[in-house]
């Protein structure tokens, strides 16, 4: 079927006459369709039956432009293509932390997916204080599997340079190099910021030295392809309850830094640590929701640093970076060793100025976050504000000398005692 | 036509087909067929009419396997459509410095281009001390251009993935990823070396230092996505006379890190150098030469580093690593000169871990330089052979402490005097 946007009204007809969903979705039962989309890029309609609460589907439709600035950005649908193999990737790699995919179809760039309805969209709770206790080993856990299995650390040459092929992803590439890199410190239309930080915003863009760093990250995330990455993984793009969590739309996928992804889930906890500010007026309730967020950051990563290396000595035979019989002489073993931990703090190194990179970016660029931008008065809104891009900035220019997670989370806790004081 | 390898006795009714060369080799003259061959994946054929000199072409027809290692070894015949493609770009990018492409067939896996018969291979006329004095400055040339043009500092992002896919080449860059860095380095069936030199060689595979550093070079070599680079620049690489320099063979050509094409120049410099300690007993005319080799090396990274800069100043604009207005404020100037200088320290210090990786791998792994294998007493050949693994061990070790070309030559010149004391 050729390409043409669904609606709540046209979308059953179109699923009654997919093979692969024949059995999900019943044809004698009777379906509610809602439209829920509120990202930028995509219809996403919820499909319920009305007879069987396990007959329900989600059906995703990219848009042929990006939606928030309307038909004048073009974008290729292919992003859907981009998604899909990549949540079946995923779910061979990291299955339980995916939604499983039911039928896609590429002609009308759709893909039919688990319905998550007993998770929620993260951000949301995390504003409201809800504490997730299984989901830092959970998220750590997607990280490293994700980034391990889809490296030169486990697939044989050959298969990487098919992976990297596959997901070269120029267009979704290209709004990320623009958008989290180069525009946020510069003067480009779509940057927006409290004017009650027009000095702090005004200084960061002429700060030559913030500005060198960043564009020595943007090289790496143009040019270093070393893990599939899923590329947007705020905690918008992660559904989650008290016993599980769901990372959802992979679109920017794409081979690129390791640590890109592990940045932005400690930078997006890092500001809604931030929001607290402003939404928790008790000092003792804030506090004790921060201290809470600063432990899951931390097991983040402690947990993602962990579970990578055990994949590699487990199943590293394969790979291509240390291969097998390379360090096989008397001391190899020991050696081997210290390159693991030497890998891992390059990815630690990455990820301290990506996270101060994409917290600089929210506070300064297209797009903020639903934790801060939720903020109506402005005056608490830029103090949350204030604190991210002190918190990123630093992040950024000390992103060599930062040199493990509790150093990184510390300038959370030096940052916290200047905002309050 | 479907594929089968060409012979002399068969090529010129092919070539009569060919509607693109009917003009270059006119059907009413008769014609010479050499099959001259001497690399490892490819028939080489020269065409000359014997009654018009200009008329003459080269005909390179990519073989289903590795030669040297016979039928066991198989390889796609892909590798003529990279050499082809990257041959085309480089005539648009660095004219004059490399063949003209007449006519391709890929189906065939087929190349026609110029005879370059007034040039020789530059490893010949090395060894008999022949100075080029036009080419440092004509190789530095063709780096500086071919690096900048296809790197993102002149690409625009969709572009430059573009380029990256399209010179995926997965099976070459699998031969040098296991050839180049790892092989050499530890117990492969194909290495060869000098038994006189066991004690050392031993030394070097359990050198974990080195062994660390050389596993972040391939790292680099794997997932660095730079600039399209040529990948196999040796002086085998090189046709060359007085006037001209031409660069020849770029099928292992792909996106990766910059350093790697001008290392490989000027380590294959470095070893003739070394050959020269057993092929000129004259201690004058040796050190007279040398110090040419010396002054070429350095003039191929001055020259390099001076164009490369003065391209991305006067033609950067569309570039995404700094794009326009990025560096727009007082001071901005400045701090972006400071980003250039450090790009370019960044490239000089994979020229020096690279160029020792490659000096090793020569001595060590599946095939020496002609320079060197041709010296026939072993005695004497371990003589250059022990000279160029110290120079290269060196190299990688100290890659971080080498800051500039002078410092990098040093290590020549403190090892001339270790070889001859």
């Amino acid at each position: 079927m050729s390409y043409r946007p669904l609606t709540p009204e046209t979308l059953l007809d179109y699923l009654k006459t997919r093979e692969a969903l024949k059995d999900r979705l019943p044809p004698d039962e009777t379906y509610r369709v809602r439209e829920v989309g509120d990202g930028n890029l995509n219809l996403v309609f919820v499909v319920e039956s009305e007879q069987n609460p396990e007959h329900t589907v989600v059906v995703k439709q990219a848009l042929p432009y990006l939606r928030v600035v309307g038909e004048s950005w073009p974008l290729t649908r292919e992003r859907v293509v981009y998604e899909t193999e990549a949540l079946k990737l995923y779910n061979r790699y990291a299955p339980g932390l995916v939604p499983e995919v039911y039928d896609h179809d590429y002609e009308m760039s759709l893909l039919v997916m688990e319905n998550l309805n007993r998770h929620e969209i993260m951000r949301k709770p995390l504003v409201r204080r809800v504490k997730f206790p299984k989901f830092a080993d959970q998220i750590s856990t997607f990280l490293a599997r994700t980034l391990f299995y889809t490296s030169d650390l486990y697939l044989p040459g050959v298969e990487k340079k098919a992976l990297q092929e596959k997901f070269m992803n120029p267009e979704l590439r290209k709004l990320q190099e623009d958008f989290v890199y180069s525009h946020p410190l510069m003067d480009a239309p779509e940057n927006n910021w409290n004017p009650l930080l027009d000095d702090l915003v005004e200084e960061v863009r002429k700060d030559g030295e913030l500005k060198e760093r960043v564009t020595w990250l943007k090289e790496g995330y143009m040019t270093h392809g070393q893990s599939l990455i899923h590329a947007d993984l705020h905690t918008g793009s992660i559904m989650i309850n008290q016993d599980e969590t769901r990372v959802i739309d992979p679109e920017f996928a794409f081979v690129g830094p390791a640590g890109y992804d592990v940045a932005a889930v400690i930078q997006n906890l890092m500001l809604n640590y931030a929001s607290h500010f402003a939404h928790t007026e008790d000092p003792a309730v804030r506090a004790d929701y921060q201290d809470w967020l600063l432990k899951t950051m931390r097991e983040v990563w402690t947990g993602f640093a962990e579970k990578f290396e055990a994949l590699w000595v487990g199943e590293g035979e394969r790979g291509e970076l240390a291969p097998k019989g390379y360090w096989d002489y008397p001391g190899g073993e020991a050696d081997f060793a210290r390159f693991r931990k030497h890998y891992l703090q390059r990815i630690f190194q990455d990820v301290v100025g990506t996270a101060g990179t994409k917290a600089l970016r929210r506070m300064m660029g297209i797009v903020s976050v639903w934790d801060i931008s939720s903020i109506e008065d402005p005056e608490k809104r830029a103090v949350a504000e204030r604190f991210a891009i002190r918190v990123g900035r630093r992040w950024v220019k000390e992103m060599d000398e930062i040199r493990d997670i509790d150093a990184m989370l510390d300038v959370i806790r030096e940052e916290t005692e200047a905002a309050l004081a």
